[in-house]
């Protein structure tokens, strides 16, 4: 066992036997050049891919650029001495239980506080028992789609969508497939169409996965008439609805439109996050699971991580208890909403005549739209040049291609930055759209 | 939309329209009396199941209770004080950091410091590039099944083997196979003639996961002279090891055993954590990958939990940074020792002639085994009523059915209680043997 060996085994031509049990591992031929170890990849694994979302959020980090990329929430406003006060009494009086494993679910105090959370984003039945604490919600979209998702099963998404659930999705090779919106977000009549088209293919449906509350990325927030008729039509097609709510509590006007889960506990399983109404670092969302789904849920996400960590369970529980948590939302509507205001007068101003975008009266984002025919892809270098980023809009659709789309995000930067971003965008984007 | 509603949804027979949907969507009848959404169940969710463990972990702490079950490390030796003060100072000088989100793949000093760690466990070419920070190394083998295994894929296993492993590998419909192996671990030759037989019924081998030093739950320590072996006859027939080592470290002597990875870094992929050398209500574990292969695991792990929490990463920093972490691991390895130590004592002391048992050179357990023909799981709840809690032996193994074995853990119990639990459990298992 010297280490040199290594080296001799990694340039080693193959033997025989490798080769033949190579073959015999192996459905399909490797390409010329490929690794052995390509043979021993999953068939999901050639769907796993890099979110173009976070390619940006490495390159947004360059001095000098203002970022309009990154759906960071703006933490300078949270009470960070008296956190840190925090942190320090959970670990030096209870840090045998903080540092030490813990239960699956979460512990039950914090999910009793999460159906608190969950009655001020109006949903008044929750029981903790049916709270199953995650990874952030993305850990609990890659549950969903484990629990409920063979390979080719169809999940119904808005179109455009979350890049993140949308590549969690696609590594459980699900068939994701876009619901026609407006700006009231989805339509009923489409919806109960693009159903019955799908299911006269064969298609089986499992999920409608939707955040209906300021999506992500269109800022597109979903007609109240409407959401009651949704989860009705997906019920009698026996589709379970995924919603989504990280952005709910942050409707400018405060003024909340329920939940689809209200009314609805049986057919709605609901996720949540303290990542945009207390701190994403933490890595704490939940799951709202129907009952009689609840602990296939709750196992499964056992399988993946054990248990959330405890210490920052405590860490939120402290919060809640001790911080007047619904006080900072109100201080984020206001904040958010000031750069909102920010962000689409500059538009006004500076964009060019045939550029579009979405009013949002909550979330993070703003969304533009191009003429038809423009690629925003090859237009991010081009910005970046300018000192500006954004999202292509291409990272939000499932369908490959160009998108004459783009996604601008106001959480993180204040007023007279973005005015400076979109000072810095519109010549690039004036400049293509005078090249169509 | 009012409350009532959902409780009409509840009860109301399916329309002809649903039952339709259903049929479509539902490839077998369901049996009477299921729920209609059992049909959008994935074929996968059939094979997650309850662990054993965390059923017993429920009950062991129960008041009066020896329990003998969890193996929960003994964090009363941490320096409980300053990691209180270093915990604040992170929020309240790092805190915009320390609670945002960060990189898929973790931080650039962790990942560099978790390099020098595993140099301490003998690998001595890690680069911080190939390491993935995961929430602890559970969730580092649900990515490993994710990008590796098809259903049906075999994974080798040692039988018994980690309980978390298994439940995780299944939920990927993994075939998960045993390896036999003895005192010192797998047999080589056994390992080939398992390999060529699993072949030649075609079936396709992925991986073999393996705990070479103090397995979970046998506290079995492969030998050295067959560990290049064995990474050799997998490399040969292109199988990836995937190789956990959580316990390495605490090798009561301090003289460890190359871990498979070190000479072979194109052959293994290594599985680490901070659960038993710091804390585990931290959540971070980490894999190093091979350089070829580590793209596609960030990538998957990154569609999982998006980032690992970056708190979190920031203390055990600080840790490894402002504290004597190896001294901290030579306390553990004498404390565990002393353990382990009167554990087997006490069994020499109270067993029956005709049990008997390993004895582990490091790790957190002894693995008892009965005459044949004595099943262990009736026995817990007998065991709970003498005042003593184990974990029966057959949650490790991925074979149904009766196990004559029992996990005993002495991590979390101080010497005279661990005598005080054998005491109790010895007559349990005399009565047991005595009634076969």
């Amino acid at each position: 066992m010297n280490t040199s060996a290594s080296d001799a085994y990694a340039a080693e031509t193959l033997s025989e036997e490798a080769v033949d049990a190579l073959t015999r591992a192996s459905a399909s031929t490797l390409p010329p050049g490929a690794h052995r170890h390509e043979a021993l990849l999953s068939a999901r694994a050639a769907n796993i891919k890099q979110s173009a979302v976070r390619d940006v959020f490495e390159i947004s980090m360059q001095p000098g650029l203002v970022s309009l990329a990154g759906g960071n929430p703006y933490l300078q406003s949270l009470p960070l001495d008296r956190l840190a006060a925090s942190a320090s009494a959970i670990i030096a009086t209870h840090g045998l239980e903080a540092l030490q494993y813990g239960g699956g679910q979460g512990t039950l105090e914090l999910r009793t506080q999460i159906c608190q959370v969950m009655a001020a984003e109006g949903i008044l039945d929750a029981d903790p028992e049916n709270v199953v604490i995650t990874a952030g919600s993305q850990s609990a979209q890659d549950v969903a789609a484990k629990v409920f998702c063979d390979p080719g099963d169809v999940i119904l998404i808005e179109d455009p969508t979350y890049v993140g659930a949308l590549n969690t999705f696609e590594a459980y090779e699900v068939d994701v497939q876009p619901v026609i919106g407006d700006e009231h977000g989805i339509v009923p009549a489409l919806l109960r169409e693009r159903i019955a088209a799908l299911q006269a293919e064969g298609k089986r449906i499992k999920l409608l996965y939707t955040i209906p509350n300021f999506n992500n990325p269109s800022g597109v927030m979903l007609a109240r008439e409407r959401r009651q008729e949704i989860v009705d039509i997906c019920r009698k097609a026996n589709i379970l609805v995924l919603e989504d709510n990280p952005y709910g509590l942050l409707k400018f006007d405060g003024v909340l439109p329920e939940p689809l889960r209200a009314a609805n506990a049986e057919d709605v399983l609901y996720l949540g996050s303290f990542s945009k109404i207390f701190a994403p670092g933490l890595r704490i969302g939940w799951a709202l699971v129907p009952a009689h789904l609840k602990q296939r849920f709750y196992l499964a996400s056992e399988a993946v991580t054990l248990c959330p960590p405890t210490f920052n369970q405590m860490l939120v529980s402290d919060y809640l208890n001790n911080y007047d948590w619904q006080g900072q939302v109100s201080t984020y509507r206001a904040l958010y909403q000031e750069r909102c205001t920010a962000l689409l007068q500059a538009l006004a101003e500076f964009m060019p005549d045939t550029v579009s975008w979405t009013k949002p009266e909550g979330g993070f984002f703003v969304w533009l739209s191009l003429p038809e025919g423009i690629d925003t892809y090859p237009l991010l270098h081009k910005g970046i040049d300018a000192g500006v980023v954004f999202v292509p809009g291409a990272a939000f659709s499932p369908q490959q291609g160009p998108s004459n789309k783009l996604r601008l995000a106001f959480s993180a930067v204040p007023p007279e930055t973005l005015r400076e971003g979109v000072k810095r965008l519109a010549p690039v984007l004036a400049e293509a759209i005078a090249g169509v």
